[in-house]
């Protein structure tokens, strides 16, 4: 069996310690806030430097970094077998940059995906031209300040999305993203295969009526809130995002560092509040 | 309020016929088979064609497509607002066909970022160069076909995934793949925040160790199955593609040309077999 090394610095193992980070969050349950200690799961941009290419730049979660760089090569058609690959490895002292060479017929190959730009369903990071510092365009840290939510009206959120979502029922297989009036109605709710393509619609809506930015709305999301998500909803100026599910460490980054306030676990009757919790504490 | 339409089309309203397909499959259920019918949500490209300027094509549930492109042209910051849009309307006799104008500074903002291209962790399909064929590139029919797989041993899968999903345990945040040997023993389980980076780790490892194709190897996804995780599996020639949750239209028929088991909702004692059912059952 071969190995597709050259000289090469040791993987980082498995996911186990960088892929997670502690933070203090405000938890909501049964009517009592308290603040306790939660786990989020690391989402960090990696670099796939291949020498004489431009980089290639992902969101993962850190471990395994050598295999991921391998594994989108190979799902890109660039690399086909272990052969194709001179050297794969960490750069020193660089977590978070993978240094490759390849073979020229393989490096060719990179050349001509290169020359091509695709939008995608499932992110929103294709095709932005600056990365290391994504920021929200239309992020305003005074935007929605001086909202204020009962934290009893977002607990009744994820049933009024449920009762709207039309395709789901039946296919069990679509993300939603539904808009509703601060402390108020639904406004609109959208469903896809992909979770960015549900936000997409939902801000393009509010785009063609010229009705932005959304700083009186509160989105609600289906499944999980990932930093592309929160960028997004940050750019249309939305001041509340809540999720049924978990938050990565770079969603909750972005929302503290733009002031939104970020919920998380929605279900039942509690929450998980990981910034901004004074729009439904009222301090 | 103003709207960002030229002459237009109507939009092709919500999403709940175009959206859903039916189809046959078969069913395993309490040690049974039974043929029935299903309804998958429909996952097909759209493109956006902005005058003067290359397409941009999304995987999408088609309704609210001029949402979707709105959206999706504000969240990449080229679109600030209803003003920057001359037209934006569906092409006529072209149900995946947008077409858009808009005032040359938003026009020059598409320039900008069309000329850089990122991966991602959240797509398969970013810089892929021919998007309406996505062919698997080491796709072969034969590959696994002799292969027979227990039901049965299906079923205890997803217990066997959940029991190596560190990460996941203590932030709920990660999704996971896992490979099995077919009717064996787990291989590698790997988690990300982006699920199509979980796969990409696992056949990078087997091509660093020069191990592809899988074809005697069973894969295990945690969510839903996107096409883009059906295309890296076939390409890396893994014959037998299971998931916790359902599968999209688009996934259903890249399994069935290259006649990959795709197994969906493996669940308890049951589950749902979309494609290659006659690797289970044994005709």
């Amino acid at each position: 069996m071969r190995r597709a090394d050259g000289p090469d610095l040791p993987d980082t193992g498995d996911a186990s310690s960088a892929a997670r980070e502690r933070v203090k969050i405000a938890s909501y349950r049964d009517g009592a806030w308290r603040t306790s200690d939660d786990t989020l799961a690391v989402e960090r941009a990696l670099e796939i430097h291949v020498a004489g290419a431009e980089p290639l730049i992902t969101m993962r979660t850190p471990g395994h970094d050598r295999e991921l760089a391998a594994g989108l090569l190979h799902g890109e058609g660039v690399v086909q077998t272990a052969g194709d690959i001179v050297y794969l490895r960490h750069s020193p002292d660089e977590p978070d940059v993978i240094r490759a060479m390849l073979k020229p017929a393989a490096r060719a190959r990179l050349d001509r995906i290169e020359r091509n730009t695709l939008a995608t369903s499932a992110c929103g990071v294709c095709g932005k031209p600056s990365f290391r510092a994504p920021e929200p365009r239309r992020g305003d840290p005074a935007t929605g300040a001086a909202l204020r939510i009962e934290p009893g009206w977002l607990l009744g959120l994820p049933d009024r999305m449920r009762a709207e979502q039309g395709v789901f029922e039946t296919t069990g297989g679509l993300h939603a993203a539904a808009l509703f009036a601060a402390g108020g109605d639904l406004i609109a709710l959208r469903e896809d295969v992909g979770r960015h393509n549900a936000l997409d619609k939902l801000i393009g809506r509010a785009l063609l009526e010229d009705a932005l930015p959304l700083d009186r709305q509160v989105l609600m999301l289906s499944g999980r809130a990932s930093f592309e998500l929160l960028q997004k909803a940050i750019a249309a100026g939305i001041p509340v995002v809540c999720a049924i599910s978990a938050p990565s460490s770079f969603a909750v980054d972005l929302a503290r560092r733009f002031s939104t306030t970020l919920v998380g676990f929605l279900r039942g009757e509690r929450f998980n509040c990981y910034s901004g919790a004074r729009r439904l504490r009222g301090d």
